[in-house]
């Protein structure tokens, strides 16, 4: 006997064709699981396209056959946005075969592929015409452009680029009844009406299915400082950026801040990872100073002046400026190793918080006061990007701390608590990474009543049966998706 | 006997206050033409709330008398997006008493004001705390924030500073329904679901109507040179904005073109104003060249640099560098006078569109011949934002023609003419002015069908009843209104 799934999946991979469609669980189970090791599903089957029609016509079958539909760039996303239920009623649906990257405009400075574009090949294809992406981030050899578009993705650059959202020039994405939503623009100005691209960056798959995307591109990097600098509080770590924002503009790309703790887990964690500086500092920053080749020829007399008056303004205890590009990237590998020397600590709740960039720092410190009195045995730390007033709030378990009945226990209470103070203090819950499963609870009880009912009319607007990525971001019900 | 008209007037001055509504047909009558002088409409009254909690209030009077609700800001829009239609059922919503400017944060480079600001006062109010707000247009002096949001505008520095969109960090609105959407954030960094600010920029107060907003400032100027440069075609102009961004970056700020019977009758036209260099050329670029303080040391030398080194390539006939601000001003004031000493010259039809950049030179010269082929007597000239691909294509009746007959018979044809050519070129039909009622019909004739479809599955979600702006950008149904 046929049952309606097998209806399904015969008519799935009709359109797909044998290489398309999967229902093997070997092939299946490294995409149900998110990298974080957070969220696991199940899945009828995956998916993979290898065009916009195909991805247009899938979804009219799921459609038919009211079967839901999780889209999956990298599988590298941070709230288990791309991780399907555990009902195994929905197909996965893979873009990353949909990774064609269209010969680049460099007159233009614009460059149109695929959602399945991986970041780091779209970073060499610029870099081939000597141009740049002005957008990077730790996963960025798996991360996608459907991805990065969908979750309005953030990283090390925002402070001078922006966020995804201001290097989308055009996009194209499949809807929920099948049609082609389709603004692969090359025009720099178009005022026809709302901007519906914007509506579909950052809905995280929940409102469209991206399948391409034109980007902005920029000039490539002549000449590039790293600092590292090493000071005794976030207060004055935020008086440096000002003052290097005053004295740099728009040649500052980067102002990372890492408390002591942080540096020296990376130190004991990564081997052959050496300590920038001679003696201990309670704060450190790493600030990234970038110029095209307009602005190469003073940049590192710039840099040097302006920390030399850091220096005698006492906002800056000790500093270095790499000698080369080794010494450059060695600093940043300590900064991006942070993560990684953290969960091999043990548990650890994570929170990508944003505050008013002015309050940052007695917010953190504020914080992490309140966190390690009220949870003895608990650690916390604050790292990231200051400059966008954007942190990574973590707290770390308790040495041995098993990790399951901490997350859902004492995790679970901490991240309420630090999610309360955000919101407190007039911040988001969610600075970069999005809501996906992982903060769709929190979203919900913190959110704004106004935009949650904007954020509900405009999906049930264009996805009244919930078919695209159910239960993540938002529902149309308060509590779960509707049947 | 109390008519529902006298309820209605009724319910909204007890909400307004006496100074809050009239019905006075002498102070309604300046706001119900545009200022263009295409549209005049009527209305049963014009309101002029001074808080959002106001016009919140009044919204609901308005929704539960089913009175549709035309906002207006400075009545300088270019497509009637502010004027309401000749039924007279409409209510005029004025901004303009929310005019509130908050203390600037300096630190931050943010500032949150009404919607009925001023666009100069908010130059002003930057400038005096040494910030810049960098997005300006002819209409500076009665612009509103409030309108500026709505319509997504551009101006003379989107090349540099991109249009209104991304230089709003955050917005409150007050909703069909009553209720006010408050996002007046000062985040940098906000991923908590559908940026929801984005649907109502642009959305030309068919969505919501804007009460205030948070923008992004930038510092300020520290030193401009302005140029005037006279080639022969507009693909050499194309040739010179790239050598410009190649060697100036983005200390660019201004690439306009105008063609010699623009500055001949603008010449004619302005008294004092002087022809910039001796010889005839066929075509005229003015460039601006910006730098706040950490760029301005040798900006004017770069400048020079770059202009000597198009001569040398043969791109510029000739060229002056303005000595000082008064020849900038003066320089300016060329191009800014366009659109007077044209309107002093008859009747027009005017196309504010967009093709991509680099086919804009051969699109200008084809589009020209065809309209003064196919239409004897008439001139079409474009001028403007060459730099955005974004020209504004003006086509001129003969002399002595009567205005009214010839836009709805000739005008209307040469028309539909340049937007059938814009949309074969893949340009846009409206570059930066929005559609209001103007292009309306022409958006739904050319405009793509599931762009359309989407757009009145969003107006229908957010203002199913059409109370907000109805006629304008887009209607439920595909002709006018729904009752």
């Amino acid at each position: 006997m046929t049952s309606p799934s097998d209806t399904f999946l015969a008519a799935a991979a009709a359109v797909l064709g044998p290489r398309g469609l999967t229902t093997d669980p070997d092939l299946l189970s490294p995409w149900l699981t998110d990298w974080r090791g957070r969220f696991t599903g199940r899945a009828c089957a995956l998916a993979s396209p290898t065009s916009t029609a195909e991805v247009a016509a899938l979804v009219r079958v799921c459609r038919e056959h009211g079967v839901p539909i999780v889209p999956q760039g990298g599988n590298s996303g941070m709230c288990g946005g791309a991780t399907p239920d555990d009902s195994g009623t929905a197909l996965l649906l893979s873009l990353r075969r949909l990774d064609r990257i269209d010969p680049i405009n460099t007159d233009a400075r614009q460059v149109t592929c695929g959602a399945g574009t991986i970041l780091e090949n779209l970073h060499n294809a610029a870099e081939a015409v000597g141009l740049r992406f002005p957008l990077t981030l730790g996963g960025k050899g798996s991360a996608t452009v459907g991805g990065l578009v969908s979750t309005n993705a953030g990283g090390t650059q925002v402070l001078r680029h922006g966020s995804m959202r201001a290097l989308v020039l055009g996009l194209e994405a499949v809807l929920a009844d099948g049609s082609v939503f389709s603004a692969l623009t090359p025009l720099k100005k178009d005022n026809r009406g709302f901007d519906l691209k914007q509506v579909l960056i950052g809905s995280e798959g929940t409102l469209g299915i991206v399948t391409a995307a034109t980007l902005r591109l920029v000039p490539a990097v002549a000449e590039r400082v790293v600092v590292w600098v090493g000071l005794s509080s976030l207060q004055r770590a935020r008086a440096l950026l000002l003052a290097c924002e005053d004295r740099l503009g728009t040649a500052l790309e980067g102002f990372e801040v890492m408390p002591a703790s942080s540096v020296a887990a990376v130190l004991a964690y990564e081997p052959g990872a050496r300590a920038p500086l001679a003696e201990p500092h309670a704060w450190h920053v790493l600030i990234e100073v970038v110029a095209d080749a307009t602005g190469a020829a003073d940049l590192r007399e710039r840099t040097e002046t302006a920390i030399a008056a850091a220096f005698e303004q006492g906002l800056v205890d000790d500093a270095v400026i790499a000698s080369g590009e080794a010494q450059a990237e060695a600093l940043w590998r300590i900064r991006e190793s942070i993560p990684s020397a953290e969960r091999a600590q043990g548990p650890a709740v994570q929170h990508d918080i944003s505050v008013p960039v002015e309050r940052m720092p007695d917010f953190v410190d504020a914080a992490v006061a309140e966190v390690e009195g009220r949870f003895p045995g608990v650690r916390a730390v604050a790292f990231g990007h200051l400059g966008d007033g954007n942190v990574h709030f973590h707290a770390l378990a308790p040495k041995g701390t098993e990790a399951q009945p901490w997350y859902s226990g004492t995790g679970k209470e901490i991240s309420a608590l630090i999610h309360d103070r955000v919101v407190e203090w007039a911040g988001s819950i969610s600075a970069e990474h999005g809501i996906g499963q992982l903060k769709r609870d929190e979203l919900e009880r913190l959110g704004d009543p106004v935009s949650l009912a904007l954020m509900r009319q405009i999906k049930h607007a264009l996805d009244p049966a919930e078919l695209l990525n159910p239960g993540k971001l938002v529902t149309l019900a308060p509590h779960g998706p509707t049947a």
